[in-house]
């Protein structure tokens, strides 16, 4: 392995993150609050150890990076956001815990948004900010890692994302990968500032609309009001949020394809069809449910239905209903979503669209096998024929997800967690998606999760994230030996 | 198709399905019951439906047998024996309702074992026999259909078994279907009438150790005593059905082969050992969890442990506790034992040991493939390489086994039934286990669920029990064509 490389480039993270954190500091500093102190040794000493990295690393003149280095990179740039964002919550006595504060740190780098915090309101904004700031940040480094990177180290099925397969998806966005970075970045800042712009039209306040729209479009989730955006009471603000729930929850390179006026390519996509009929679909059978069970009239069902459908599809997590409440039915939808997930090449978690359909599409043409047994049956993505390669790399990925799954459950049930709670939390941890039900529902917190139980948690949210086999490899052996 | 030769079939398992009619009629007249006439009248009937089908279908020259009338004979084989099996509950009064003698009916020939029945100990001698004799004879068909026919029409991975791979298991135990079936039925009745009389020397009465007999090499679980095999508070009955469960949860051409002293083929065997390590792991665990959690004493908690999880994971589903009040780790282990099941090639239902074996075996090369992107990575079984057609196979029917439970969930759910209820119901009876949790639990029964929940439930047991494909082919236009 490239060691220098690796630890050059997680230098280069530190630092960013080292300056990022200047932001909260300025942020409690127009609030006049105490905290910014602390904040600010946070970001000095996150800047050093950035600085420490780099001088350790030197300049490294070997640039070739293995796969091996690029999982290594992937992984422990995650874990280490994850560690040194932690200063910020610990030095402002905002979480007193490491382990509560590590979770709260990966939970914001994961875009997940489940939360140690019984409740935000008291905390100091520059904590909060930074909080919204870890989801807006981890938002960024995952359209990179699905669009750009995943591809190239084939993982997930992923590599239907490379430029060699002719993808209807994305071929070449631009050459490099740096190149993409840069192009699907902006179009990520342009969403967000368009949300901001939307949200003060709401009466949001502006320190509000900006940490809501650092985490929509990450589909993070974290809020600044414990009720969530049900705090708002707003139509309105329910709608724009749900909107750009729903597009952070498509391909980013569709966005860029959209900006640019290529409305062709956008249609003729097979993945974005199945996403918003997953959304339409599900939001109309919870609001006949709940209208029919009684629990709300029919625009409210609607208005309840759609936005938290599309919070827990997009893998977001925001709350407007306490929807423990909710008939059995629409749990079980919600629970569903949180393995579902929205498209791949978004921001958010969960199996994703994509790989739904591969496998709904490869289980029915083996159902024609065995009518015609002789048939040859390929599985297509709109007329593009998908290698097995890339569906030997779905099945993984789906039998994977699965088996972790049941695992954590285990351990979570094991350590005296709850039935409905066992299974919710690892359910919405590994999709990256928020709150689940039971002790761990909307109007409830993580706090109270056995220490185990969160690290258990912390390990879904990271596994989750980046696509399982990128987590995985660590354990195995082989990726240790030359 | 051949509609001539299907009807022939048919009538053939209809005469003798009348045939063994006249036993629970010799049942009745030994015990006095009145039922017998009714009981003789359901045999009349279906004798002479038998009749009437073979005259209308006469006797068909064209021997030929497409997959497509493979399979029509196997789903409409047994769609049929569940219709005429109502005969007896409805006859003679025990059950009033169509729907619940369906429902009973076809639990009993998949070998499923949930009940309408909220107590049986009240019911004639004559329709509690024929009650087990259902289960033993569907038992028999699964042999047949496993070992036999599935392999041939390349149904859910069950090619493997097919002569031309050479399997470790299973090549050729005789070139003939109906001479591999007399070989396993003569296995399957000897292993009856052991535990017939081993259950006889632990003082059970004749007629109870012939039921139970019945109930447990087909892995139903149906039994006489409202509380199941709690009902003899005997550590060495216990023992003995949970000698027999797992026995009846093992490939039946194993059975064979250490039948005639071959005893180095089985220790050879790849899935046994996943097998038996599995049952011994999850007992361990459950046993650990009922006496950290004071459930139980030591011994209790293994002596309890070991039966419930035979029960579950060979999917029989005798209860000798009330595991709905355990902790939730052990009911998850449970419910996740509804969704394993035992091994292929047994009586037993879920998705069985082999696929479990074969999806593992992938997940794990698709990690290495990460880490060595052009390592030739093949899916082997002992040392013998698994072919893509057989892999796709299973991974179809892991996709639509788990598609079809989400469905059927959510039906449930959405018909009122709640989420405990909803989520278990669907696994016990996909899994043709027997009891699930909360309103359908150990203790409980369905002749409480709303009727269409019956029909999904029904559904369910017979897509679990016919490997799904054979079942869904049905739903294709295309099957429809010529």
């Amino acid at each position: 392995m490239n060691g220098r490389l690796i630890a050059y480039l997680l230098s280069i993270l530190v630092l960013v993150l080292g300056l990022c954190m200047v932001l909260p500091v300025l942020v409690s500093l127009w609030y006049g609050e105490p905290s910014a102190r602390q904040l600010f040794l946070a970001a000095i000493l996150t800047g050093s150890l950035g600085l420490a990295m780099r001088a350790v690393s030197g300049r490294p003149d070997d640039r070739y990076l293995s796969h091996r280095d690029g999982v290594a990179i992937v992984t422990g740039g995650w874990v280490l956001a994850g560690l040194v964002s932690t200063l910020p919550y610990l030095l402002a006595g905002a979480i007193p815990s490491f382990t509560d504060a590590f979770f709260e740190s990966v939970s914001g780098f994961t875009t997940t948004g489940s939360s140690i915090f019984s409740t935000v309101e008291g905390l100091p904004r520059g904590v909060l900010f930074w909080r919204s700031l870890t989801q807006w940040l981890g938002g960024m480094g995952i359209i990179v890692l699905s669009i750009a990177i995943l591809p190239f180290l084939g993982i997930g099925g992923m590599q239907l994302y490379k430029a060699e397969t002719p993808s209807p998806v994305v071929d070449k966005l631009t050459p490099r990968i740096s190149d993409t970075a840069r192009v699907l970045w902006k179009v990520y800042v342009l969403l967000t500032l368009v949300q901001i712009v939307l949200l003060l039209f709401g009466g949001m306040s502006l320190f509000d609309a900006v940490c809501h729209a650092f985490t929509t479009m990450p589909t993070g989730g974290f809020s600044t009001k414990n009720a969530s955006i049900a705090a708002y009471n707003s139509v309105y603000i329910e709608i724009v949020v749900t909107m750009f729930m729903v597009l952070a929850g498509m391909n980013f390179a569709l966005h860029y394809r959209l900006l640019r006026g290529d409305i062709r390519s956008v249609r003729k996509d097979p993945e974005i069809r199945v996403y918003l009929l997953i959304f339409g679909v599900l939001t109309l059978l919870v609001a006949v449910d709940l209208f029919v069970r009684n629990c709300a009239s029919a625009p409210e069902a609607l208005r309840y239905a759609s936005f938290q459908v599309a919070s827990i599809l997009t893998t977001t997590g925001y709350t407007t209903a306490d929807f423990e409440q909710w008939p059995a039915f629409s749990q079980i939808v919600l629970l569903l979503c949180m393995f579902l997930g929205s498209m791949a090449g978004s921001t958010g978690g969960g199996i994703k669209t994509l790989r739904l359909l591969l496998l709904a599409k490869h289980a029915y043409l083996e159902i024609v096998r065995v009518i015609h047994p002789h048939a040859m049956t390929i599985v297509k993505l709109g007329n593009v024929p998908i290698s097995q390669s890339v569906l030997r790399s779905v099945w993984g990925f789906f039998i994977l997800f699965m088996g972790i799954y049941v695992l954590a459950t285990l351990v979570m049930s094991a350590l005296g967690v709850d039935f409905l709670t066992s299974v919710s939390s690892v359910a919405t941890c590994l999709g990256n998606v928020g709150p689940g039900l039971g002790a761990v529902g909307p109007t409830e917190h993580f706090g109270h999760m056995p220490v185990v139980g969160k690290w258990v948690l912390i390990a879904c949210m990271l596994l989750g994230r980046l696509e399982i086999y990128t987590v995985l490899v660590f354990l195995m052996p082989r990726f240790w030996k030359d």
